[in-house]
């Protein structure tokens, strides 16, 4: 092993992640030589201000990411500076050169996975990706190769952070989502604009990932059904809690089968789940991911979503096998996308509404309700009513029905003449349907 | 890929689990081709008894295990037949003659996986094991690789169905040891001789396994120290109760660092962990595993332990696994044992105590009970003393000391007149020391 060659990196990147990165190749540099078959070193680390950066050795900083990437000595990228471009161009570039990649690129990998998987197989480079969903918990691996046997039917997670701290927050407080949010930013468990975190684009680019992945199905961001939590009120989360469920903004992957042809829904929205279902205990900026396969039936993964060391673990356990990789001259899993299956609408997907509304106290409100369900063929799963001074409580959970014929149900119920409020339209997950 | 030359594979074996990979190999065959790049093809199935085996294609069948691991077109051995002999002769056969060989046997795994290895490096195969531990969950693989740039310091988990199914029993019921393992074995869940399960020996294999991996330490079953849950009384069961905690058998393996030098302590004892711990809501035949690493943090891995369809998901993975290794002429992950950590004995490992006494209801009784656990050592985290009409109840927790040193304390405290009788002696995981 001293007299191997040296597996050659280039970081691109140096925030919270990128020091970690570098931190851990260098305490545990012997283990990793030992467990790649080769010395791993880093050839240069391109950072946009070299002076801000006092904590990694001076002369491996560049500005000229470009430069570094196209160095014929470099093996393997590792990318941890985010965003669309120029990392979009770095990637490619350094794919199409032979070399292998590692990225925590969510966003880029929900947009452009399939130009990025075409320039590896091109050159038989690999392209890992780990950290990208979920943080130090591993997701990737397990969806790509433990399961690849199997056939998966449904991937369901909390898998931001920052929502869920937030819905944690309001679910026990009883705070509103402005106030809470407040909060999360006071804490820097927000951003200062939150907007990525709260309105679902992170959950959406990680589902797109983990739909890809599950269903052998190349799915983008914009596939995605996208909802977030800026609209759950108070009145949502106590409705849930009136009913022994809480909150989550969750990332569903599902395979429906209709009429013998397959397709995929992918989606993320706030949803109420039981209590007493195992996602609704993980709270705070913890992420958990369960996962349906015909013949491994039920699986649950849980662990630290973000964060510098847990985002920087994933980055290294990558950077280990596609080292690893090169010292044996084989390669790690390619794209695997040839099930094609087309992406559900989300009007055409099969959801659960819970519905809170305050209605007049009396007699036939409740049969009109009823019937503008049965009009849109929409079953009801339970009804509970409570009568107040001079209004009262109607809340209704369905059976499972179109998102189409559930919206317009609630639209129409919202019209009627005894409805003096919808107080609460949610959907729900995680029980039987 | 109609082009490509099929992947040949040898099943050893054709019980719950080689039935349904065949079954899944069949009903799945398409997806496989396109995910290994290559159709996987079953060569040949030994069995002892041809004849008994009417799912499966009778042209397949062969009592000769040799001749069909020896064939010059088998590409890649599954073994599902377990035990130690014939298995090891015919894997080590396997992979001397470069083939890859994808086995559930935790069994020999924990006592010959040294060897194995060493015959897969001398001719660059494979050899895969995700189904060896904790059935359908990925565990080996993250372990192995998502992880490999990590240093894990703790694996803790439930590895065993059949145990936990009795020891979830009588925790519900109250019943005793005797009366659960009954019920167990009448539904299916114990076997007719329940020696391997009930005495801690399946546990101890997949404890071995999982801590070479984490450790990169070549563990066997005989480092391993082992205590079943047939000494587990109702008593110890309503004294957990009585402390919000519940008892269940558990597989630790611990990165001990003590003045500078590191050590791996690896065994499985029943212990008492809070009911508010994530592992005591893991009931019946659930498996769960609980990970730290140092980057990464904690990470829980939850599903289903065991079963011909979880198993066999397994199996199919890595079968992926390895024929995709075969088509891009690459390798998987090989032995990493370069810490050759040395394997503390259990009378070293700090473990914590819970103590339940009987106790003469005088006065000076605790002042004498304190004085013995001084004398060794160990201090007392917390204690509960309740009167009684002639005699009180006294339950002690300690703080971590040695395991020896807890043992010869309570060995002592058994022996004073004041004490009438020791009631349950129980160790306590799962909370701050």
């Amino acid at each position: 092993m001293p007299g191997q060659k040296p597996i050659k990196v280039a970081l691109l990147g140096c925030g919270t992640v990128g020091t970690e990165v570098v931190r851990l190749l260098t305490d545990h540099a012997a283990d990793l030589t030992a467990r790649v078959g080769a010395p791993v070193e880093l050839a240069g680390i391109a950072v946009r201000r070299p002076n801000k950066h006092r904590e990694v050795p001076a002369e491996l900083l560049t500005t000229d990411a470009q430069a570094l990437v196209s160095s014929p000595d470099v093996d393997v990228v590792v990318e941890v500076i985010g965003g669309i471009e120029p990392t979009r161009t770095l990637l490619l570039q350094a794919l199409r050169a032979g070399k292998s990649v590692v990225t925590a690129n969510k966003a880029l990998l929900a947009e452009h996975s399939g130009e990025l998987f075409e320039a590896a197989d091109g050159t038989g480079a690999d392209l890992y990706f780990e950290a990208a969903v979920a943080g130090a918990i591993p997701l990737i691996r397990p969806l790509r190769e433990s399961l690849a046997g199997d056939r998966i039917t449904r991937v369901m997670g909390i898998v931001n952070g920052t929502t869920n701290f937030i819905l944690s927050g309001m679910d026990s407080t009883g705070a509103s989502y402005g106030e809470t949010l407040e909060e999360a930013t006071r804490l820097g468990y927000a951003e200062a604009d939150p907007t990525a975190d709260v309105d679902g684009f992170d959950a959406a680019s990680k589902a797109a990932i983990l739909a890809s992945l599950a269903f052998h199905t190349r799915v983008t961001a914009a596939d995605v059904h996208r909802e977030g939590i800026a609209q759950v009120s108070a009145a949502d989360i106590a409705a849930a809690k009136g009913l022994g469920r809480t909150v989550k903004l969750l990332a569903i992957c599902e395979r429906v089968t209709e009429n013998g042809s397959e397709s995929v829904s992918v989606r993320v929205h706030p949803a109420m789940i039981p209590r007493t279902h195992p996602l609704a205990g993980v709270n705070g900026a913890f992420n958990a991911v369960f996962v349906e396969a015909d013949a491994a039936g039920e699986m649950m993964f849980y662990g630290k979503g973000a964060g510098g060391a847990p985002t920087a673990s994933a980055v290294l356990g990558d950077l280990v096998a596609v080292a690893r990789n090169r010292v044996v001259s084989g390669r790690g899993p390619r794209e695997s996308a040839y099930a094609a299956l087309p992406v559900r609408p989300m009007g055409q997907t099969p959801t659960r509404y819970h519905i809170s509304l305050d209605v007049a106290d009396r007699p036939g409100v409740l049969s009109q309700v009823a019937a503008v369900f049965a009009e849109h063929d929409v079953s009801i799963a339970a009804v509970r009513q409570e009568g107040r001074v001079d209004d009262a409580s109607l809340v209704i959970v369905t059976h499972a029905a179109t998102d189409a014929a559930l919206r317009s149900t609630v639209d129409k119920i919202g019209g009627l003449p005894v409805v003096r409020e919808v107080v609460s339209v949610m959907r729900v997950e995680g029980e039987e349907s």
